[in-house]
């Protein structure tokens, strides 16, 4: 068995990080699996310039610290061969993309996303303008 | 069919990498899926501190060398916003676990899971203190 | 159902990513699901010093930039007790590898991976010499 849900979420771009715990759990509601479904809900990024993981959502983390750290793996105005070879802007956000990974995968136990409580789902786009994000989200059991 | 196991491990925290490969495996026998079994293993820690992945269990990478690359990503002793925020100590732990991720998913073959020779199922402990950790193991086929 | 292939690449080592984007669409189209399928597809590198991931696969980024990413995050030329304990000069290839994690897991919608029109599958092999990898690949659904 298997239900697919396509969630879509706007996003500004540059490291900004959008908690879509709320979408999954919506449609894991509509999925209707009942309170003792046991599963797995795999999320996967469509697109190679913005990831998935999971992380506490606070604004610390999400609006600094994380942006810190990229800029110190892959520098926003580092030298890329992407952006001499494409004449374009975004060689940071593809990097930092493949290192992350675009899947992951999450538990569903009694019917419930197993997160911890500080724990959300997040997309995080290293991409340098907005964009319009399409995550898939399939429950299998 | 899913079948689905609860691992704990207790940790020192601090990069503390955890060698979790004979509960999964043991997990896995408690299944009884014979030998003939083909089908997934996902895994997945519940909480924003800690990672899974895979890696050579041998003391120079787990005791020494993931730790000072994590240093150079995600030092220690730098300057965190979620620090600042929260008179807290684990800015790093947080990203460093953001980046990482908390999923792994692990073929099963024959009954037996697929990893290398030199290939071990770890947790790594991000966090800045002992902690006991949960891992939800998921055999789907 | 799963449905289980071996996907087999040769490659130079060093920072070499190898597009298996075909391979995994010729497992598919061998499954023979149909064109109304809907599943998971999840890839899995058995080895310690490779990655899978997905990267937008041009000469720039695949030849150039993801290298340089990960000279700054462990350079191949830094000090490592693995290989300082085994005599061996691969410490940067295991750590690289247990970052970037060896398992990803990719949407099949309608018959078909659900990837971006950028984004492609990708093997990234980190180890310093010519080595022979293999990628199990399940369909689930």
């Amino acid at each position: 068995m298997v239900k697919t849900y396509k969630i879509k979420v706007t996003t500004q771009g540059n490291c900004h990080i959008v908690n879509i715990t709320d979408d999954v759990t919506s449609a894991l509601a509509d999925a209707k699996l009942g309170d003792s479904f046991d599963g797995v809900m795999h999320l996967f990024h469509v697109g190679s310039t913005a990831s998935l993981t999971t992380i506490e959502y606070e604004p610390g983390l999400v609006n600094n610290d994380m942006a810190a750290m990229f800029e110190k793996i892959a520098p926003t105005d580092g030298s890329y061969t992407h952006e001499a070879t494409w004449d374009d802007d975004n060689g940071h956000s593809h990097i930092r993309a493949a290192l992350m990974g675009p899947s992951l995968s999450v538990p569903v136990l009694d019917g419930q996303i197993a997160l911890g409580t500080w724990q959300q789902v997040v997309l995080i786009d290293f991409d340098t303008r907005p964009r319009s994000r399409t995550i898939v989200c399939q429950i299998l059991s």
